[in-house]
């Protein structure tokens, strides 16, 4: 034990969860659980420290968000805490491939969902959260877009759930945009290749939303000022083609129609726009509402990993928490383990930005302080063992029971500690009680109290706790 | 993207946990924590990461296996990873106070559980894990007995739960230790308190079972080799008290008994077999079998920090596991951040040390591969979007369903992989199929196949998933 006082403090982004919290978080979980189950996504988990060249590559500037381990031997590969679930997804597809004669390993294709914290390691402020939960549905080893068209799917029945209404997933596909670039024909220029260029490109139309159209023009325009500088140094013409995608407008159908023509020669952007309409087929077969899946030709996704379609959920009611729900496809992440290419999609929700989106929105009841059900109070001394006895017979019916353990055993002083401890029901038994084997339970948010022999006590609690929560 | 390959791998004591090992162990956790629950106990969860001063203090040799966070600013409070989940919950109590006024903070007494993965930096080697899970309860601020007792009703009655039945607790009290140091007659010491060679007796009591009694004894009689060394120097009478004590044999009543004469004049013994008396008392009220409790006094636990009844629970019939569940009475925990004692005893499982006994003991299903219930195979070319719209509807009824994505759609390809992922059933429908309304539906554990006018499937399947799988 130390002499002196620590101050009892977390680092800022962290988060504590107390009972009504966990409780109302748990909920909120357990019904996007439900629906990830209910499509097959199985569970896993992969650890909370990976080696830092699994999650970063030896030469990616990605690191520079990642905690990093302090190990005391300096000999040690280094570790890290992981910033996403789909770089160990990755790592575990390719370490387990499938073995047909042993029949060990993972079959493909494959869909597992993950929940659970990730890190990373911004300058701590309002809001910014460190440690963050993310719950992740993805399916490996298929191009198939019936695969795409179920994780659109799921985001769907995933809000429905959770009773948002207002809601769009707006969906758009890389391979247009890299048919974009195609029409405004960068190529390779001194000692910097096109795909850096285009990724560069792509950099700035993801800043849409952020900085507007204007603004992404002019860094679109932007001359390189080294020969290592990626800038897209577009010309006239080019802006004028992308500002003509950006203004395309209308119906999903529309929008397609005039892609179509936009794109009329650039043949990867045909395969997108086949890709689009084949998921659409899908969505109405699977009776999803069009009305909350759009086209948005400015949707881009920040990372570099997409290679397909891409999605992002939008709460129309809260727009300021962004997108909480969001993914595409990607068919290379496996490859820097494997260097070989192998499809995946998927979304990914903000666990935490969620539920704070949906405490907004006031779809979060936080009305539950406490599993316990029952309060059993003591106010006849001396009968502490009985009072364990009747917590025994409660608990043996799955009647989750507290027995009031505050010192100053008045009956005032622990009836105001079962209120404000927020149990549904106060088993009273005093000296009287005992003597005639009654005992009084009382209703805490009825208010009604009603005297019952001792020997049905537990019935009438299954029965009562059985019922919802008010 | 990098262009060179990354191996695959997880660095030596991280476990992955794929769909079968993850939804066994689910089930183990669910079963806990339905009993942890019944007793009140409620969830919080705190921060995988927290202020390295918080976990070790700036003193503590605790520090040595934690892992700490390197971060690029040198001028922040050092972070490291949690290596228990009581210390963040002293933080947690100590933070937050209760305000009568405006009713908020932590209200005493709480019992509070917690779950999670928890970190230490020991050299990795066979089975032997740097992050592994802790299931907590505790109870904090009371004094009593009764919730001692709890604690040991929940650690039985967790154990019936999981159909365990050859188990023993072992219950010890610190105050019959500290006790025999006033026996054993130890005083301050040159630079060095007679708490500090109080505390190393204890330490070398502790490994009783590692090393045995002989090797035990030897260490206590250790002299001092510099003015700060806490060798305990025992004499020869001190040390043939202590035998004495450790010879205590016969049942709970007798040991009891015999405790009372040998410290017939020591006080904070008296109060300890006072303690303990009480709680088997309390355990009798709650129709706990004492068979399964026994007092040990040779159980000391390592941590320094308990100072009441200590608990160890052992698997009879998997010694090699140790203890999977202990715990303690610990009242000055929080006093690190308030400079004040708080009461609170709780006991804690060791997770997947327990998952690993009960694996040895046959008392882990390991039948569930996937959530998936049913598998729709796609026989029948360009159907998909009906095959999605049968997937559809059997999800809206809560029936969990894999749709065949296998990009080889022959019959005997996709039913092999339906095997392979363990699903319950299959769905078959071809044309044949498709022209008469009909739907094959195949279980696989029975090997029957029936089949069925289309609209009867989801009744159907809704019936036959609700059954328990084999």
């Amino acid at each position: 034990m130390s002499d002196y006082i620590v101050k009892p403090e977390r680092p800022g982004g962290f988060l504590d969860f107390l009972p009504a919290d966990y409780l109302a978080r748990e909920k909120m979980l357990k019904t996007i659980e439900t629906v990830f189950r209910q499509f097959g996504f199985d569970p896993i988990e992969t650890p909370r420290i990976e080696f830092k060249k699994i999650l970063a590559g030896e030469t990616s500037d990605t690191g520079k968000n990642i905690f990093h381990i302090k190990q005391s031997d300096n000999d040690n590969e280094p570790l890290a805490l992981p910033f996403d679930h789909t770089v160990p997804f990755a790592r575990i597809l390719a370490a387990n491939p499938y073995n047909p004669k042993s029949k060990t390993g993972i079959r493909l294709p494959w869909r597992r969902m993950v929940v659970g914290p990730v890190f990373r390691s911004d300058n701590p402020q309002h809001g910014r959260f460190r440690q963050f939960y993310q719950f992740d549905a993805d399916i490996a080893g298929t191009s198939s877009m019936m695969a795409d068209a179920e994780i659109v799917a799921l985001m769907v029945r995933t809000m429905e759930a959770l009773d948002v209404s207002n809601f769009q997933i707006r969906l758009n596909n890389r391979k247009l945009l890299n048919g974009l670039s195609l029409l405004c024909k960068i190529d390779d220029r001194l000692s910097i290749s096109h795909e850096n260029i285009v990724y560069e490109m792509m950099r700035i139309l993801d800043k849409l939303d952020k900085i507007g159209k204007k603004a992404v023009f002019q860094e679109l325009r932007r001359a390189p000022e080294s020969p290592d500088d990626p800038a897209p140094h577009l010309s006239d013409d080019a802006i004028s083609k992308i500002a003509a995608f950006l203004d395309i407008q209308g119906t999903n159908d529309e929008k397609i129609h005039a892609c179509e023509k936009l794109f009329n020669n650039i043949e990867i952007a045909m395969t997108g726009i086949t890709e689009l309409k084949e998921i659409f087929t899908y969505l109405t077969a699977m009776n999803v509402s069009l009305k909350q899946v759009s086209v948005d030709l400015s949707i881009a996704r920040g990372l570099d990993y997409y290679t397909g379609p891409v999605m992002e959920m939008a709460l129309l009611d809260a727009p300021q928490f962004g997108s909480v729900f969001s993914g595409g496809r990607y068919n290379n992440l496996v490859s820097r383990f494997t260097g070989k290419e192998l499809p995946a999609v998927g979304a990914s929700i903000g666990v935490d930005r969620l539920f704070a989106a949906l405490k907004h929105l006031k779809l979060i009841d936080h009305a539950q302080q406490t599993v316990a059900d029952v309060m059993i109070i003591r106010i006849a001394p001396d009968r502490d063992a009985d009072y364990l006895s009747m917590a025994n017979q409660l608990r043996s019916a799955n009647v989750s029971t507290e027995i009031c353990l505050v010192e100053d055993t008045t009956f005032k002083r622990q009836f105001n500690y079962a209120i404000s401890r927020g149990v549904r029901f106060v088993v009273i038994c005093g000296e009287n009680e005992f003597d005639q084997n009654k005992v009084q339970v009382k209703n805490l948010e009825t208010r009604k109290q009603i005297e019952l022999d001792v020997e049905m006590l537990v019935d009438y609690m299954v029965q009562e706790t059985s019922k919802e929560r008010r």
